[in-house]
């Protein structure tokens, strides 16, 4: 992969670089964040790292994470960056950044994503929707412009890659993955060290959380439906924010297609996210219920009660899988 | 790494081989048994493939399979191969094929293994403590032999480095680990698919004894203990086999040191599984039960009721965390 001459032009020509990724920002996002901004660093440019949300706590270990200013830190240190660079992500909305739009004038705009573009933000757009991870887009950026691999960008890089593939379990897990993983982990990149600080931090309130939402599954020809109660976050003394990736554990089920979770958030107002393990289309199921999302996951929001929108979901996705 | 020239050198001037891995064969000793056979076979070589206990199911795909015999066929087959080739494993109890060495006069006795040597078994051994599976060995003696690598032996190589490396996330992850897994995916292998064979086969009787035995699952100060009872196997319709890796699912929790599994296989009897997560060397805790084991991951059968054994284990392993 070779990164847009466009864009290796511009970062060398300029000097201020404003970089932020997504809400609810993720290994990829914050992974490919921090090691873009070490490179042009490298390469004697002015970064300020920004990020709307707050950061997950198993982020912590990324070297540069401390980096990271709040918007409100950033619109309090004065700080007008020349040049914004959007990663892992295409839209400001996405990012969390209309407000700062309106109050900074930026002089170019970047988008470096893997995702496929829905509004055609940015000056300068690179966009690889084969790319596993953005993280993969900027270790190419970093070997096309000949800056060594230092053991903080590997880090960094090493945890984008293996957040967006799954720990190389994905069907995005190519062997340019693996060629790029074996260079980050001789640069110093520890496989087991990172993958347990991205996913082996659980609480026991959030483990006690999913074996009572997994005993509450329902599964039948190919499809697999959890519901998780207020009142089972009051049991195991959880939150919403506990249940994250846990539409994905009845993975493991043989023959498994579609896996359902839903989570009340409100009396009678409840979150679904869905998940699919090949063949169906998720996403068009979501859209029946005003929802949206790719291909293999998707989500909507709905106010309903329980049943009804269990036999409404349990009908749409046979219905699905029949076809 | 590099194979030893006296097993080069035999493999080249010799024709006939019977080839073995342990009981309970996993994807390590099977994927490198079929990938060694092919190997020979591509040298003109005839080869017989041997397995003491049944092939677990999620093992069908690997090209191959089909080929192994079990004890009673070979005998019956009346099959001699000339030399014997022990894989993953350097013992020919832990292989099952003591009956075969009393019937059989083998010309030759070859060990390949990275486990610690138990006994002195095989007139050529070629043992690597500090490769991350045999499948890795295999792999660099396709190379070094200068023989095509083909989609079979690729898958083969691919499930045995996936397996013995908890699918890249053990401390055993290298950069070697990442360069084969790109090499093996270039001629074939599909990283999504074998992982989806590899571990997400399960039954749902299966995961409903997982959450079962979890919600047994005693934690403190670093360290958690899960028991299954043979109501508990009663209950979800499952069996001991069903229990493969339950012991390191509590790796998940965050500050956990180490993770044990007490398996009621009869009446006051039981066999218990530990695993470390970094730190603790559980085969000494397994040592004290008279088991053994490695580091990361040892056990051991006790006769005793379960109170007596759970008080036990805690001041042994609450001892070991104190040092």
């Amino acid at each position: 992969m070779i990164p847009p001459q466009d864009l290796v032009t511009f970062l060398k020509e300029s000097d201020y670089f404003l970089i932020t990724t997504h809400i609810s920002p993720d290994g990829d996002g914050l992974g490919s964040s921090n090691a873009l901004s070490m490179l042009l660093q490298a390469s004697g440019k002015k970064t300020t790292l920004l990020i709307k949300d707050s950061l997950p706590i198993q982020y912590f270990f990324l070297p540069g994470i401390s980096n990271f200013l709040s918007l409100k830190d950033y619109i309090d240190s004065g700080h007008k960056s020349e040049n914004l660079v959007l990663l892992d992500c295409n839209d400001i909305t996405r990012a969390g950044i209309d407000d700062i739009i309106k109050l900074v004038t930026f002089n170019k705009t970047v988008v470096i994503d893997h995702h496929e573009i829905s509004k055609s933000f940015g000056d300068i757009q690179w966009i690889a929707p084969n790319a596993p991870a953005t993280g993969m887009m900027i270790y190419y950026l970093i070997k096309h412009m000949g800056v060594k691999l230092s053991l903080e960008m590997a880090i960094n890089l090493y945890t984008a890659i293996a957040f967006d593939t799954g720990n190389f379990r994905y069907e995005n897990t190519t062997p340019e993955v693996f060629r790029a993983a074996a260079d980050l982990t001789e640069a110093g990149a520890k496989p087991h060290s990172i993958y347990s600080s991205i996913f082996e931090k659980w609480t026991f309130n959030r483990f006690n959380l999913l074996l009572t939402a997994m005993k509450s599954l329902e599964l039948e020809d190919g499809f697999a439906m959890a519901a998780i109660t207020k009142e089972m976050f009051a049991q195991t003394s959880s939150s919403e924010d506990d249940t994250e990736s846990f539409v994905s554990f009845p993975r493991i089920l043989d023959n498994l297609k579609v896996s359902a979770i839903i989570i009340e958030i409100d009396n009678n107002y409840y979150r679904v996210s869905l998940r699919a393990k090949g063949g169906i289309d998720v996403s068009m199921i979501a859209q029946e219920f005003g929802g949206g999302g790719h291909k293999n996951a998707a989500g909507f929001r709905i106010r309903t009660d329980l049943d009804t929108l269990k036999t409404k979901l349990k009908d749409k996705i046979k219905g699905s899988l029949k076809i």
